[in-house]
């Protein structure tokens, strides 16, 4: 709170009164929800805001940024609070503006695949929406998170591999800028070259440019066929090098995911599974029955050539949905393994040339240091997960999870990959992006002083300024 | 030329003589090239620039825009010359920095399934270096453009029903900023959530916010399978209801080109085909034999149901490319239909729903003003072309053309499309952005003149300052 000077307090506190008169009982100050909007589920420190506004429409928003803007007043803001990288610490105090009350879907438009909501719709309510029209959207990252904030974080899943992340997915969306302008970013077009993608800027922008109000979305068929299954392999480089060979083949897998033997193993316990302790792929493929059939007897054989086991296949929607809340409790089985211990979620993405390597190290790094930390990857995007154990009050302990932590970063970013493929950066990994970046992060800065002039909007958070 | 003043006249000058220096013959002041730079293939008006500089790679490119901004120079970058929308004209003057020569293919990944190349490679010669990989680069817009230049159009063509425009295949670009700084947008990995999205940023950005230097593109496997074949219709509306049952159906269309007959016709006498002269879908089919037949298949029922008649096939590769190429051939089969007129070819993109009201009313349109403009489209996106013929000797004739495209623009932004799915804004077509875009429009001024505060970038473009 250092940097907070008593102008800023001032002000801020101006600010607050502002929007309460505007809110009523919709402006919180109680310690509690001011708590869980400054503090995410992670080992990040958080910092509660000042107030937390719950606002129910896009002309409320406006009217809370123009009171930030008038005040110079900080804005975070916050959908499902599900985030992993400190996203919505209020560092610098100001207000917290909670969209998770803005739950319309404006209109499903069938025809055009597409669909436009509020920011605070969940995945899974939109899901629910669109049961009876046939279609779906597939982007799952593993918390039920708003809509709008998986834009802003440019969340992904187990469908990327197929479907791309929120990158490819958002068609437009209506953000309230620093300004107080309401911007939409685009059209309904499927494509168009008309001017700069501001949809593209504000995907992944994580608060800082702007709030997100509405999001435009593609959506998909439910296909007419699904099957899933499993695969064992003695390796995870013969994981990978099976899933290079069936993408490069054009195979259109739907989902690939790479979970390793820890993961296994405590899926086992957790989820009362039978599964054979290695390296698995769970794999899923859509279509029709005939193209699914021909898709998964093509993986079989090329799991073979790999050194990969027998196939077991998931072929009733019963099976198959056991399967995959197995994978999709992997993050809650690993916690059960040492109940006692916190855990720290990361995640890279590099080349999947560079994956099993990548892996590979990684693996060999943790041992080293006696870290225990078992790995879970979307394996066809070369995107992988780890799940770090530790004493939060081990001060030692916290270290050496730290510096595992930033080694993986930059192991990642010198083979050429990221250091998220699907966090985001928020506060917790700023240090690297200008490892990953260079000149390009000048670029960036120059953006966000451009638009947030007086950076109001999330400050502090991706870029230093 | 009025805009100019004196000095910057003498600016200008000092600038050509520095490049001059640095780059001895390959800075060319002869009229004839010129012009050439700075006249595109349609009746846009034109404007040479002072000067075109040939550089071989990028520091030459970092060279030059060192010098430009020295000297406030207005740069504008060039790749084959191939825009619509008056691109490259030089209302400004300045230099035209031309990377044609720059085509080194730095890389191929198969593994990952992603290149890197020179921003003067074309689309054609990418494919026959890849020719022996297996892979192959879909995007296809008429021309064989350059990359760099394909990449700050946001270029699509046949294609982007399945694999995206060239917003979705650039996987990071390295660009030269006005300031002279060289930046590369993005790592090789598929997908990140590391900050700011720079490379969609310069992906459409026409030349006005930096050089595209390098692309770093996906590459997809080519296809075990290829089926394509034609289908005639009654009315362009069943067409397109064929066409949004097989895309929720969700069957994965390679390629669907509405084809109308006017066009069909042309194509006829051009190519010497047989096709009935009725509106038309061209199609194609990728995948295994037996997932290409079921699509065919499936296909065909739909396309019955909808009016369509009998399909016919071309399975050999022989046959499959003489249909597209009498697809592609089009522009050219229209133009000997009237070859003393010149053509004007503009597009538009909306919502597919809206297809074939936007499609009707155009035609409508042209009808009543004693136009003639066939039609052809990617349906698939919901993205049509119009050529239009006049005598641009007659100035009634002229604006009769103009007017009617301003009409078009109109109708598909009022339809919630864009004015351009893939031609770009250049110069054409400015004057809609307001109406598209709205607040948005200041948004893009506030990001250009943030990253190119002097506005040497191909001044005049996109955005008014």
């Amino acid at each position: 709170m250092s940097a907070v000077t008593k102008q800023t307090r001032n002000s801020i506190s101006h600010a607050v009164a502002e929007v309460s008169a505007l809110l009523g009982d919709r402006l919180s100050t109680s310690g509690a929800v001011r708590e869980q909007h400054g503090n995410d589920l992670t080992w990040n420190i958080g910092a509660a805001p000042d107030a937390v506004a719950f606002v129910k429409n896009i002309e409320e928003i406006q009217s809370v940024v123009r009171i930030c803007s008038k005040y110079d007043c900080p804005l975070i803001p916050f959908g499902t609070g599900t985030s992993l990288e400190g996203h919505f610490a209020a560092y610098q105090g100001g207000i917290c503006l909670d969209v998770s009350q803005m739950q319309n879907i404006i209109n499903v438009n069938a025809d055009d695949l597409d669909c436009r909501v509020e920011a605070g719709v969940t995945r899974n309510a939109l899901n629910t929406h669109l049961r009876d029209t046939g279609l779906f959207f597939p982007i799952d990252p593993g918390a039920d998170a708003s809509l709008g904030g998986m834009a802003a974080t440019r969340a992904s899943g187990t469908n990327a591999v197929r479907h791309g992340t929120m990158r490819d997915n958002v068609l437009s969306l209506t953000a309230v800028m620093p300004n107080g302008e309401i911007v939409r970013t685009a059209s309904r077009a499927k494509k168009s070259s008309a001017g700069y993608d501001l949809t593209r800027l504000m995907v992944g922008s994580e608060g800082t440019l702007g709030v997100i109000a509405e999001v435009g979305l593609k959506l998909y068929g439910i296909p007419e066929s699904i099957l899933a299954g499993v695969c064992t392999f003695n390796t995870i480089d013969e994981c990978c090098r099976a899933t290079i060979m069936a993408i490069q083949m054009g195979l259109p897998i739907a989902r690939i995911e790479l979970v390793d033997h820890h993961n296994i193993k405590a899926i086992n316990v957790y989820s009362k599974m039978k599964l054979e302790e290695k390296p698995t792929l769970f794999l899923e493929f859509h279509g029709t029955p005939v193209s699914t059939k021909e898709q998964a007897e093509t993986f079989a054989e090329i799991a073979a050539d790999c050194g990969g086991g027998k196939f077991n296949w998931a072929e009733k929607e019963e099976d198959r949905n056991t399967l995959w809340k197995a994978r999709h409790d992997a993050f809650w089985a690993t916690k059960a393994m040492m109940p006692d211990k916190e855990r720290l979620s990361t995640d890279v993405c590099v080349p999947i040339s560079r994956l099993a390597e990548c892996v590979a190290e990684t693996q060999a790094d943790f041992e080293q240091h006696n870290l225990f930390g078992p790995i879970i990857g979307h394996v066809g995007d070369g995107n992988f997960h780890c799940i770090l154990f530790c004493d939060r009050n081990d001060a030692q302990e916290v270290k050496k999870v730290n510096d595992a932590c930033e080694r993986l970063a930059l192991r990642a970013i010198a083979m050429e990959g990221t250091c998220t493929g699907e966090h985001g950066i928020g506060v917790g990994k700023m240090k690297y992006l200008e490892a990953e970046h260079g000149a390009g992060l000048a670029v960036m800065r120059t953006i966000k002083k451009a638009i947030d002039p007086q950076n109001i909007m999330n400050p502090g958070k991706i870029i230093k300024l």
